[in-house]
């Protein structure tokens, strides 16, 4: 493994361990048995190893998601549940904390990766929202629903979860799937479609 | 109005302007006309300005919510709906950032303040959990789904729109509200009970 790759790992662990307001480039330093000034060597500041941790971590989520999106023998409704599964099997707790480090980071300087890590979220949530006109457009979805505030409101029910949910302790990431899917489902079924669920 | 006060209103504004992060103690004193040591006369940090912001603004979204639960003549569904709308109602795009800045805060001082404040969010949720149970023991909501589960699932929809919500800009709280009460409503209506809702 290379030494860039090794910063990254350890840094990974330690944000998801103490999180990432409480970490300082110090503190990934002394985990890889290295110099402050070593690891600046290989990244300009915390947020540019913050991005490298989280772009790959965007794109295979966004790949996951069109891989459950198009395939054409799912019903919407089968898409609604795999899209939930795809994203809450994603979950890590450090991911959402970092997105949220770097969403408020107004004055990082990278723009360049700051706005490839913005466009994949924006292609992320656009994905939600396709799945949800799709589903209208077929007669499994409420066509009364606005797609994009539906879209997000799901997604919403699902991001949340990085302020409560503690992984190992109380509910399984199997059983919040099973839940916000049969909330979600019967939430935009098509009135009379909700039986699909159950 | 004290300059306590004063203080807090100016703070307020710049903090829901130009975001949290991005605010230092310097930015406050120019807006209220004081210099930085005065503004320390009065608060210790900018995180501690931030809790007697919250504080308040958190202890009246309880209350709100209370009214509308303790309620004797309203269905659970009506209380669904009261509920969003208190919630969204006092919405404003300040008040999550700076939960999340507190939250995350873990080196925070005043631990006395923050577990005020931590207690008014277990309460808020715990309301929450309340109004889902009553709905399931009056036979009104779905008894399958788990009641904690499902009313984080509730909030999380709610709160996520401090992420893509821009005030003024296309969707409007009122159809907000419409949107997430008839997902959230059909979402957990026992089978049947959903055409309480129009």
């Amino acid at each position: 493994m290379s030494r860039r790759m090794q910063i990254l790992r350890r840094a990974t662990e330690i944000f998801e361990r103490q999180g990432v307001a409480q970490t300082s480039i110090e503190d990934i330093a002394q985990a890889v048995g290295l110099k402050r000034e070593a690891i600046y060597y290989y990244f300009k500041s915390r947020e540019e190893i913050l991005l490298e941790i989280i772009l790959p971590q965007s794109a295979s989520l966004i790949l996951n998601l069109r891989g459950v999106i198009h395939q054409a023998d799912l019903s919407s409704m089968d898409k609604l549940r795999g899209a939930i599964e795809v994203h809450l099997n994603s979950f890590n707790p450090g991911y959402l904390e970092m997105s949220v480090m770097l969403r408020e980071n107004h004055v990082f300087k990278d723009l360049r990766k700051l706005q490839e890590l913005r466009r994949a979220w924006r292609d992320y949530s656009e994905l939600w929202v396709d799945l949800v006109r799709e589903g209208q457009a077929r007669g499994e979805f409420d066509p009364a629903l606005d797609p994009k505030m539906t879209a997000f409101g799901l997604l919403g029910m699902c991001n949340w979860m990085s302020r409560w949910y503690q992984p190992g302790k109380g509910v399984t990431i199997p059983e919040l799937i099973d839940t916000f899917f049969r909330i979600g489902a019967h939430g935009i079924a098509l009135n009379g479609a909700g039986e699909v669920v159950n």
